[in-house]
């Protein structure tokens, strides 16, 4: 292992440990955004050698259920993932991994933009499971680390426009340069939906084809709902809320479909591609980095947990 | 006209002159699940002559906009729909109508049952927008009319396995003569999601793969997204809530897709060949006739009003 | 193993020790068709025990390519399959096979029944590749065991009318008893082709929507391109000419797809439900069956390698 | 009318008075790749204004037949489209034609590049029919005017590699220019086409997911058929022999499917977004520009037969 990012979920769990419904119950390892350098390989392996540089997908899928079977590994009931309990983490100097899970690194590409294809492979997939392209123009709700990675993404897809929208002035700043079309402050306040959903409408000048919801509260998802044309698609991918409010029912009735989100599938090449080819660069996403000394590690976390103007920290081993 | 069935939305407009956002400004017909017998065509129609039976699709789009032109036409903005303020319905001895928007009935086909076709078309849009096939279990949230048809069309797209709830015994004993594999009953108690999702999963044996929720309330919704299994689809039809309490965020983490319907596309073909084949028998769902005298119509209303044992009230010109 | 059809591959194989561009090297077991009795189970096997009457699904894929992990695991360029060189069929007494790929039968289906799970299977994978439907009408070129197979999985996907062309009076009666809309006799000269798809249409009455070539000869493949509607497709199921002199261009231009097909992949479940609902019947089909004495080999492959009224000859070991 | 490109269909109708099945059987204007300025508009006409530049979608279809409906308008056997017999075309000062199949072009894009729509739609429609995108890598065959707008639409539609092949250098040094990633050069023998897969296949690097055919002769489609993963698409454009010998049945058997275009459906407001955004240039297209004197409409015809180093010859009126 040579650079591995910290996500939220490492955070919750080193602070709560649990995140969503997974609850941690023995002392584990955490960090699943990697990349390091092959160190082995079985006597099967034909594609790495030694001394190669890969990004690791974290996921390690059963391959006889239904889901694997049918092209949707994601969704494995049996799947063993990188610092999902009772799994160990990745943030450890060396790690056993399946060849095929790990994904040779161009030349130009660093071991820590390896370790970034994790984070974008969830924008990849929702761009995916949304359907966006050259056709679509794109509203992101929420500009922290999975709305950057959502931006990047819809702007390598071909979007034609992404507005994307946030409560940080900051956030909004790094997205404008990172490409958004345009940038919409909005307030807390649940009252202002409507007016924002104007200035939002206004913001793309065309029609919002799809929304990737990237905070998932009630108000972003409410913004959601109401912006999208006739016949889009919301993809919820934050998790702000659990239970939500919305309405639903009206989005429903202009065939506004709900699509969800869970990790991503078959996301590495395609990140190494973008990355390769230069439609993505994810370098200024990474705004700390620290070594692996007992007060770097804590500091990292801190540091992390502290949100503001860190987007990715990354761990350089 | 010869056969014009109520629906829901004629009882509400006729009681509170509106339904949904539409409100009724000016003296409007109702009706729009109709058939007739032509009486006159114009100069240019080829595939009918005076004296055909024709079932009418009610809905006259433009033809210019991008969803027109995309083949989504049931979300022209510019749509022209029976009944729908403020344009006149088909409760009326005669009314000028498209020809394309008249499809001719086989001999063996009454035009009660080509009236028929309206709502059976809602639940062959929802089937088809949900992907059902003979790969797919479906759950139908509510007996209701609209559940009803929902059920037919299921059965008629193959689905193996279609288990319907409901709260009322005779409804869901409707249900079982029309080809439920298996009903449920449920209560109104929000507190009873969890067993009743045991229940349903049960009576189910196999995943349920698609859920339509025919009457679209908090209760039905929630149990709908907690019921399907990942990667599946929730199809939202019923219109019980307008704003929504439900677990979507976990929902949406299990990539349970929510889509919605309005009216449907290119059904009517469809639906006659359901029925010629016999695959569909709709003839079970009307339960009462009227004729068009002053105190028939207004019978007539009342028991569709009242529901209970009255599925479809038709009348017959 | 207890029960084992005869395809025509396996006796290609023992005639010319060859099969397409397979070549058989050294001996080799034969037979792919086939269901037994479970004798013993790994230690992680929990959906079987010994006891368990299974069909078998032929192919072991390698679940580490591009194509195993996008769910096209039949395209798995790694793939084991059961009597293609140089792996062992199952004609077999006993057979050592992965648990995932072996299908639990119901208790009212025959091992004989589930054996035809295979040549089924590929019927059921051209449906799915051609789109077949409750809205498609399917014309079937050939009516030897692949075109029957396929007629069987297209009547279970809902499709209206399905017409059926043979050269052989013998085999269309067949078809029709198994259910095809209607039957045309064709020639073998390839100057007819214009009058045969008038034939074609006429019988059909409606647009033929979806052809299924299950000859593959020029002749069949140009009356496909030439009776499909604009917009339609042609799936290639039979292989009679390998290089094809076919008016492609002008089919491309009316924007008729042709698609192929390669084994099958996920249809086991799919054709055990079929025949435990009795949507699919595939006991007509078993014409001939055979011991396993020397002797009656030989006359079960003799008669497979006939014809005629031999569609499917079957061991019962 | 303000621009008018000449197609190869209008030289072949002046030197031979028909083009594939269409026949010229009276005087009849030609000219279908045009754009102009509004002088008058319909009294319901609310998009555009007198003095509009804007560029025509040539096609006028019936929208009442099942191919509008469902969104296939490109099919419409009742199509009236500019200079197919007997309809006129637009190589005219004026006409009259619907306002919803007149696309107002933003400021900074000329006439001529509106005129450019037309040939580029039939790139953005193969490329939309075959599925191009960023996870598929493109091989063209044929650099010719329609190989060449097939590249640009490749490219933004974000294919990471294009390899385009042709048998003549100078094409090839354009479409370089254009932004191919590579250029093969091959002959015309048909005995060649094993070595110059292999080429191809060298050239692209990784795999050859889609094949858009710009050519569409025995030869071109053979290489297409082969150098195609499996999985892939062979999308058949060019129109160069009618009855075709390939190896259609091996290319099935690995599931590369073929896939046709007529014409295109939607493509406008797409292609005047990648003309304004900057992601396709089609100024390069433009080599020759003529009058509208009696010698420059003869010049301007005889250099667009000669083909050579003339792609695109446009009048500008």
């Amino acid at each position: 292992m040579k650079a591995v990012g910290i996500c939220g979920s490492d955070v919750h769990y080193l602070k709560t440990l649990r995140c969503a419904h997974f609850v941690v119950e023995e002392p584990m390892v955490i960090g699943h955004e990697c990349a390091g350098i092959v160190e082995e390989i079985g006597s099967e392996v034909t594609h790495l050698v030694p001394g190669d540089r890969v990004a690791l997908e974290p996921g390690i899928s059963c391959w006889r259920c239904s889901y694997c079977k049918q092209g949707s590994y994601n969704l494995c009931p049996e799947m063993k993932f990188f610092a999902t309990p009772p799994v160990h983490g990745s943030l450890a100097n060396q790690v056993v991994h399946p060849a095929d899970l790990c994904f040779k690194l161009p030349e130009d590409i660093t071991l820590e933009e390896g370790a970034m294809c994790e984070p974008l492979s969830v924008g990849v997939h929702a761009c995916r499971r949304a359907n966006v392209g050259p056709e679509t123009n794109v509203l992101i709700m929420g500009a922290g680390p999975i709305g950057l990675v959502a931006l990047l993404a819809a702007r390598a897809f071909g979007a034609p426009r992404v507005v994307i929208v946030d409560v940080d002035e900051f956030r909004l700043s790094v997205a404008k340069d990172l490409g958004a079309s345009e940038t919409v402050k909005v307030s807390t306040n649940e009252e202002d939906v409507a007016g924002e959903v104007e200035l939002i409408k206004k913001a793309m000048g065309e029609s919002v084809d799809i929304t990737l919801d990237c905070a998932g509260f009630n108000k972003t998802m409410t913004t959601a709902l109401n912006a999208t044309r006739p016949g889009g698609k919301v993809c919820l991918v934050g998790m702000g809320h659990n239970e939500m409010t919305v309405p639903l029912t009206p989005a429903a009735a202009r065939e506004v479909d709900v699509v969800g989100v869970f990790r991503y599938k078959n996301t590495w090449p395609l990140c190494i591609e973008f990355l390769r080819s230069g439609k993505i660069d994810v370098k200024p996403l990474i705004t700390h980095r620290f070594g692996f000394s007992q007060k770097e590690v804590e500091d990292a976390f801190e540091t992390s947990a502290r949100g503001g103007s860190a987007i990715k920290v990354m761990f350089n081993l």
